[in-house]
């Protein structure tokens, strides 16, 4: 009844599609039963005036990780857009790599919520999203022969 | 007693010291007395998978809006970083420009919270955010010799 | 096309019908064309241990102005549920009124997001809230012989 | 080095001098390593217009939950004050007790920022909130011979 998972090869696949997320250098790095986990390396096109890991940076795996998570429980079968975003920044990020582990806290017929649990290389923890997508309505048949889309 | 507030010309230099705000084309369009606008031009990079503007753009956006205007506001004198940011994404952006207009709200000794109107090019509402940032150590005069930096 | 918007008497009589906003003692006072404002009087039972507002109350009326809003809004026609609710605290409160105004930001199909200005008697801003509703299933016509209610 | 934390009976005991939330009848139910678990039983006075669970009801047990935990952790030291609230909702409570969870996730020297997972009486997930205070400045000596309050 439920459509297979999607794989973390096919969740690769999809994740490299994302332009900004190619841009930002996102990877996803394990698949969980309730979420995902991916990554970027630091990069100095990445820091913000101070030296260290840019907000919007930090904003967007958090975006991406609970997006992937819902892509990857759907089985890529339905298209969902951001519609809320609220993250705690703990401490600043100046290098080595940063982890973003997304779960998802309650999937609705219309509304999907996930947390995100963001660490620096060292593990310490840097960060905290949660973030709310809209399930679009479900393609009929016909429309769905086309591949799946994140709209975020 | 408050220090003089920056210039455009100011912010615009300072802005351009930080390599992702850089990276993704931000530029500062205008200083308002309780916020600034900012504005970025829609860039294929800058997409998700479904080909419109990813939500990791809009609240990078949405926090710098918020940092110019303190920086504009202390006239650069205080340093400050991202606390807390929380967007709401109304509709998908496809093409144009998109503006940011911050207003800050509430200029705490520690906390600093301002709100932000995002607009499309035909200036339909697209997004609304609320950002925390908190106000570092008042730096000694020695310390205040080299420029002032924004950490996010 | 569109109901008839509710009147001040109306949303008066529907704010009465839900039994903890007669125990917290709110009253809508205002109707706007694109929100409402709501107040309640300090009293006692509504401190916390330091002898303010209790930050629960605070965020109880700005569900409430948001909630009344859109029953404003759509005529009392619709039913709809708080999703999420996002509230900063700008300063405690220790005596007089407390007034929360509320503007609808978004309208959506099946989300509608609401601003809340919060204010002392004395006309500073204590807090801000954002507030999102989910529109539930418009009722059928036989169902919405009863009176319209909102489920918060 | 660190001060004692407080038992279950010293937070009772604290709890109940809050009018508020001896209002609104929440009780502490047990002290955890990271946070307290807090509880109330539902009763008519804390209904909404739909007969469910008053959603500022819920997000006064989710600071009160984090204040809680903050109490417990610096043993009663310490002045604390809520900055920011955000929660989702999940689903209506109808019935039966609702138990909040807190968890501190960061302990800065300013900014504390907590979750907290709300239930039911059956377990169901109900909602979820994130909490921000702000550590007020530490008391001098001889102003710490009073109790320890919670500014909310």
């Amino acid at each position: 009844m439920h459509p297979p998972k999607l794989t973390l090869r096919q969740l690769r696949a999809l994740l490299h599609k994302m332009p900004f997320n190619r841009s930002v250098g996102i990877h996803i790095t394990k698949v969980h039963k309730d979420g995902v986990t991916i990554e970027i390396p630091m990069r100095d096109d990445l820091l913000n005036g101070a030296g260290v890991l840019h907000g919007g940076v930090t904003a967007t795996i958090a975006d991406v990780a609970v997006g992937m998570a819902i892509m990857h429980h759907f089985g890529g079968t339905r298209q969902a857009t951001t519609v809320e975003l609220k993250i705690n920044y703990f401490r600043p990020i100046s290098a080595g790599r940063v982890a973003a582990r997304s779960r998802l806290l309650r999937i609705g017929s219309h509304l999907v919520i996930g947390s995100v649990d963001i660490r620096d290389e060292g593990k310490n923890s840097v960060g905290f999203a949660i973030v709310t997508y809209m399930l679009l309505e479900a393609a009929t048949p016909q429309s769905t022969s086309g591949p799946a889309t994140l709209r975020k």
